[in-house]
C-alpha cells in the first residue's frame, strides 16, 4: 500500500512540496528496451509548464526534468533506451517565493486541503500549498510520458488526446484535438476557445475564479484492457483522474447521462464489418464489465474552480480565530487548463499498467 | 495486485459465479475483538436479496450467508467476535436455471461484458452472466456489514446512508433517509417512489430497462481520514463506487456541476461553534485534499440502465454472424435500485480501510 | 497488504482454523484456459494429508477438496478449464475434536504461537491450535497444485521436487528424488529412511518431537525468472519458505555454506555447449542477482521440531501462573515431514507469479 | 507489486545505478511528526561508506545525502520534523571511473548478475554493476536511519544491533556489541576481529575474497508484532534480508539449527517474573507464529564471497565465446563488512512496517 504512489505493474511514485528544492517521480517497471526520448518528456513538461498564459499561474518554472537513473546508451544500442530498472526523474523548483506565507499559514482557505493536512498530520508545509500543490503533477506528466513511449513500442499508431471541454457554464461544441494546443485553453472547440477568454479573464479580474470539465479520449487501443471487478479499467481511470487536484467527478462514456438513457438506447449495437465487430454507437466510453472494448476510451473527469482567490471568503486561523481570507499571490485562475496534459498523462500510465497485466496473466491481446 | 481484491488493510476478496454452486468473500485485515453479530450481517443481505418485489430480478436466493472462518466464541467473550484472522462468508446459489443460455453463450448483448469477457479471456463462464453478474454483490454486502460493525467498535455513532435519488430523467428531492427502507425503489423521497413505481412499471412492460443514480451519504466520521496525492479518500471512494456493476460516474459533493460554479461560490466558509470548526456550506462532500473534513462525506453512483432488456437489439455472435438479440429471463428493470446496499456496503469498507490506514500512520485521530 | 495471501499476479489467499468448519483459498490471476484437473489437486492434497502412517498425526481428515468458483467447462471446451477469474477451492474439516481444549486454552505450549496470538489478538482460536495449525498448509497445496497446471501450460516438461534430507541429526545422502513417494517420510534417500524410521519411532516413544530439513530443486525452468533488488526470485521465495509453519532458516543454492567459501571456488564457471551457456557447478542454486539462471533452482528450508510434545515443559498461564505442560492429542512428532508437499507447493506458486510478471514486464523468455 | 520497493506501511522505493549521476530513494508512510536529524542519517551512511579501510572497495565517496522533500521546519516545530508525505532522499556518485568497462561489458563475472541482467533485459548498464551493485545499499541504509528515528518516537529505548560473526570459516565467540564500531571489519568479538584482519589479508592479496554471517539483534521491542500465516514478522525479515546483495541464507534464532533440535531441547521455557512472562531461552530468536515474544529479535544472514576476483575464472561472453576472466578495478574483499549497516538498516524498516501494521489493525500495543 502506498499514499504516493499509483499503478501495479507499471507503478509511479511521486514525491516533492511546491516550495521545497526539487519535486520528482520514480518508475519502476517500465518495460526494458524502450526507445527513450528525453525531448518527448520534456516537451509533455513544456504544456503543463506555468506562466505561458495569462490564463494561468505567473510563477515562473523551466520545469526542466533530469534523469538520474533507469536509461542507458551505449554502440549496441539504438540511442537511450530503458533498462527495466527504476526510472528516476527530477525537476527543481526555481521560483519559490516562501518569503511571505504568514498568511495561509495560519489562516485556511476556504475549499482548500489547508485545514485537513493540518488536522491529519499536525504539521504541513505550508509555503505554497506544500504537497497538496498542484506543482505535483509536473511528475505525473513526466511519468505519463514515459508510458507513451512504451505504449507505443507496444501498440504502434495510438492517440491519447484530452481538451478542456468546458469552462464554468460554457460547454465546447467539437472535439478537433488538433485545436488543443493552438489556444492557451487547451480547448479542442476552437470557436468556443475564443469566447472562453473573455469569460475567464472577466472571472480573473473581478478577483474569482472558475472550473472545468477535461475530457480524454484514447483511441487506437486493443479490445481486452482491464479486469473483472476490482481491477476494472474504468475503476482505475476512475481512480487516476479522481486523484488529481481539484477532481470532483469523474465520467466513463456517457458518465451522469447514462443513467438517463433507456436500456434501448443505452445498448451499442454490433454489426461486423471487414470480418471484425462494429459498434454502431460507444455510449459505454470503450468499456464493458470493466474491460476495453477497442473503441474510443472516453473519460471526463470535474474539476472545481481554485479556491485561492481574491474575493474575501469568512474563515478561521489555525488557531480557532474567525477570520476574512483573500489570498493573492499567483494562482490559476482555472486549475482545469493545467489539468489536461495531467489527464493525458493518467490515461497513458493506466493504460500501460493494464496493457503489461493482461500481458502478464493472459499472454497475447486479442486480435 | 489483485483483481477480485478491494481495500488495503480491511482487505476483501470476492469470488464466485451466478450459476456456480456458491459465492463469497474473504475478509482480511479486519481488527480483531469486533463483536459479530451474524444477524446484522444477514439483515444487510435481505435487503440486497433478489425476488422481493416486481421492481427486481424474480430469481429466488435465499441469499443465506456461512461463516467458515474468523469468529470466534467462548465464555470469556461477549459473543462471538472477531479474531483478527481471516473470516470467510459464503452463499450457495439455489435458483440457478442454467439448462437454457444456449442464447447468450453465443449471442453478446449489447452493453453487456459478454464480448469482452470473450475477447480478454477466451472462455467465459456464460450461464447467468458468470463472473460479470451483479450477484457478485451480495458479497461486497456481506463484507460492507462486517465492516460497520468494526466502524461501530471505532467510532461509535455514525450513519452510512444511500438511497435511489434518480430513476431515468426523474430526480428525488427529498434526502428522508429512513424513507429508503419503506418503499420498494430505496428512495429517499416518498412523494417520488410513488411516481415513480409507475415510472417503472411502464419501462418494464414496453421491454425495456431504466438507468438510476445512488447518493450515500456518510455521517459522523473525524476529519483526517483519507491520503494525499494517491491514497486520496475520494479516489478509493471513486475507484470502490467505480467497481459497482454498470457504474459510469462517481460525483464527490457536488460532483459534476462542482465544474459549473466560481471560486466564490465553491467555498465552503467557516465559522467556529462551541469551540469547533463549522462548515457553513457543504460543496466538497466532506472531503478536502483528498482527506475528510468532518462533514457529511456525501457521493453518488450513476447506474446505467440494465441491458438484459426484451426489445430487439442488433448484434453479433461469438462467430462473427449478425443478430438481433432479445433477452429473455429473470432480469432487474433497474438495476440501480438493488445497487443501494452496494454502495452502502462499500463506503463502509472504504471508511473502515481508511481508519485503519489512518491509525497505523498517524496514530490517534484529530479530536 | 494482505496478513493472508501471498505472491502478486498469482495471488493466494488462505482462510480458515483447524477445528473450524472448513479451510480454504481464493486463487486470484490464475491464467485463462488452463485445462484444470481435480484429480491432480486432489492427489496432491492426499499426499499432505494426516493420518497416513504413524509418523504423522492420526487426524483422520479425508481432505476432500470442492471447487466453488473459476473452473468452467462446455462443449467448445477441452474438460474443465481456468477461465481467469477467481478459483474458490474449500476443505471441510472432519476430525474436529474440540471438546477437550481446557489445557491449551490456558496453558501457553513453550515454543508455540499460542501466546504471541493472545498477545497481539486478544482473543484466539485455541482449538487446535486455530488458525496457527498446520492444517492451513491443505490450502497452500491446493493452490501449488494449480500453479503446476499452469507451469505445464505455460512451460511444458519442468520438474519440482521436494524431500526431507535431514531429520534431527541425520542427514540424507542421496537425492533420488523418485524415491520420495517410497517412504512414509518424503526421503529421497531409501537408505536413510530405513534408519530414520526408527529415529523418529523413539523420539516419538519418549514423548519428544524431531525437527527436519526439507529440500526443494525446480528444474526445466527458464533464465529470466525474478527481478532486482526487492523482487528478486530468491527473496521470494525466502519470503514463501519462511512463512510454512515452524520455519526457522532458509537456504538458496549453498546458503549458510556459501558464506565459508572463497569467491575462487564459489565461482559457478561457465563453457558453451551447443551453442548455450552451460555453468560447471551451482554453488548459485539456480540465482544470480535475484534472477534465474536456467540451473535448477535450489532451497532449503529448517524446519524446528513440533513444540506439542509429551515431556512435561515449564509455562506460564494465560492468568500469569506458572504451570507445566503436557501437550496430549494427536500431533506430528516431526512436521518437517508433511512439510514437503507443502514446499513443493509453494515453490510452485512462486515461480508461477514470477513467471507472470516477467511475462508482464518483459514480454517474452529468454531462448 | 514493485520490483524495487519493500514494506507496506513504511514503504521504501529505492533507485540509481553504480555509475549513474545519483542514487537514492523515496520513503512513502513515514508517520508525521517524526523529530528528524539529518546529521544521523549521514552519521549511518558514513559506516556504509567505501574506501575507510583496506579491507573494503577504494572507491571514494563521500555518501553525502541531499532531503529533497517531506521535511519541514517552522518556529512552530521542533527543529525540522518529518510531515508524513514522502522523503525523497538523493545522493550523488562522485568517483565513477566508467572509463574502463570494455571487460564487464561483454564478459560475465562468474557468480555475478551480469549474465542473468543481460538474459532477463536484454540490455544492461554495465558500468560498475549498474542496478545490481551494492552501491544500491546506500539508500537503504539512509531510509533504516529514518525508520530508526520513528522507531524511537514509536517505542523509546531499543537497540538494533549487527555485526559481522563469521569470515570464510572463522567464527565469532563474543556477542559485544559495543566492540563492532571499533574494529573495520564490524566484528562483536574483538579478539576475532584481530585474526581475521590477518585472514582478509591473505585472502585478498591471493586475489581471492571470502564470504561471511551478519547476525542482527533488536531488543526492547514489544510483543505482537507480525502477522499470522503470510504477514509473518520472520517471514518479512527473511524477505529483507535475503534482498540484500550477495545474501545466500536467512535464520531466525536457531536456524538451520533448529531442525537438529529435539521438541524437548528446542521449547523456550517460561516462568513468571516480576508479574511479566520470562523465557528462560530464545531458541525462538523472539518470533512465535510469526509474532514477536518481546525478547530480543535475532536473525542472521550468510553472504556469499565477492565474485570479483583477480584469480582468473572460466566464463563465457555475451555473444558466446569462452574466456577466462578476471576482475580489476575497486571491488570489497568481503561484501559482508558493508553488509552490516544494511542489515541493520532493513531491520529497522521491517519492525517500523510492523508496528505501523499492528497500530493501524490493532490500535493499541500489547503492555
Amino acid at each position: 500500500m502506498s499514499h504516493n504512489s499509483f499503478g501495479h505493474l507499471f507503478r509511479v511514485t511521486t514525491w516533492g512540496e511546491s516550495h521545497g528544492p526539487a519535486l520528482g517521480c520514480v518508475i519502476d517497471g517500465c518495460p526494458p528496451g524502450v526507445k527513450f526520448d528525453l525531448a518527448r518528456v520534456q516537451s509533455a513538461l513544456d504544456r503543463r509548464r506555468p506562466g505561458q498564459s495569462r490564463f494561468v499561474t505567473q510563477r515562473q518554472e523551466p520545469d526542466q526534468v533530469e534523469v538520474l537513473s533507469g536509461i542507458f546508451e551505449d554502440d549496441r544500442t539504438d540511442g537511450q533506451v530503458t533498462t527495466g530498472t527504476p526510472i528516476s526523474l527530477m525537476i527543481r523548483n526555481k521560483d519559490q517565493r516562501s518569503k511571505d506565507y504568514s498568511e495561509i499559514r495560519d489562516r485556511y482557505r476556504p475549499g482548500h486541503a489547508d485545514i485537513t493536512y493540518d488536522q491529519k498530520y499536525g504539521v504541513r508545509d505550508y509555503r505554497g500549498g506544500g504537497r497538496s500543490s498542484a506543482r505535483e503533477t509536473a511528475a505525473r506528466v513526466a511519468a505519463g510520458a514515459v508510458a507513451e513511449l512504451a505504449l507505443e513500442q507496444m501498440f504502434g499508431e495510438f492517440a491519447i488526446s484530452a481538451g478542456l471541454v468546458a469552462i464554468g457554464t460554457h460547454d465546447a461544441e467539437a472535439r478537433d484535438w488538433s485545436a488543443v494546443d493552438q489556444n492557451p485553453l487547451f480547448c479542442p472547440d476552437p470557436e468556443a476557445a475564443k469566447t472562453w477568454e473573455k469569460v475567464l479573464d472577466d472571472a480573473r479580474k473581478s478577483g474569482n475564479s472558475l472550473g472545468g470539465i477535461v475530457e480524454v479520449e484514447a483511441q487506437g487501443f486493443p479490445a481486452g484492457l482491464g479486469a473483472p471487478v476490482y481491477g476494472k479499467l474504468d475503476q482505475d481511470i476512475a481512480s487516476a483522474l479522481m486523484s488529481i487536484n481539484a477532481a470532483k467527478a469523474v465520467e466513463i462514456g456517457d458518465g451522469m447521462a447514462a443513467a438517463r438513457l433507456s436500456g434501448v438506447d443505452n445498448a451499442d449495437e454490433m454489426r461486423m464489418e471487414d470480418g471484425k465487430v462494429a459498434y454502431q454507437s460507444n455510449h459505454s466510453g470503450g468499456i464493458l464489465g470493466g474491460i476495453s472494448t477497442g473503441q474510443p476510451i472516453v473519460a471526463r473527469v470535474a474539476i472545481k474552480p481554485t479556491s485561492s482567490i481574491l474575493t474575501p471568503r469568512r474563515s478561521v486561523t489555525r488557531d480557532g480565530e474567525e477570520v476574512d481570507v483573500v489570498t493573492k499571490g499567483r494562482h490559476d485562475p482555472c486549475v482545469a487548463i493545467r489539468a489536461v496534459p495531467v489527464v493525458e498523462a493518467m490515461m497513458a500510465c493506466v493504460l500501460l499498467d493494464h496493457a503489461l497485466r493482461h500481458r502478464g496473466q493472459v499472454g497475447s491481446f486479442p486480435s
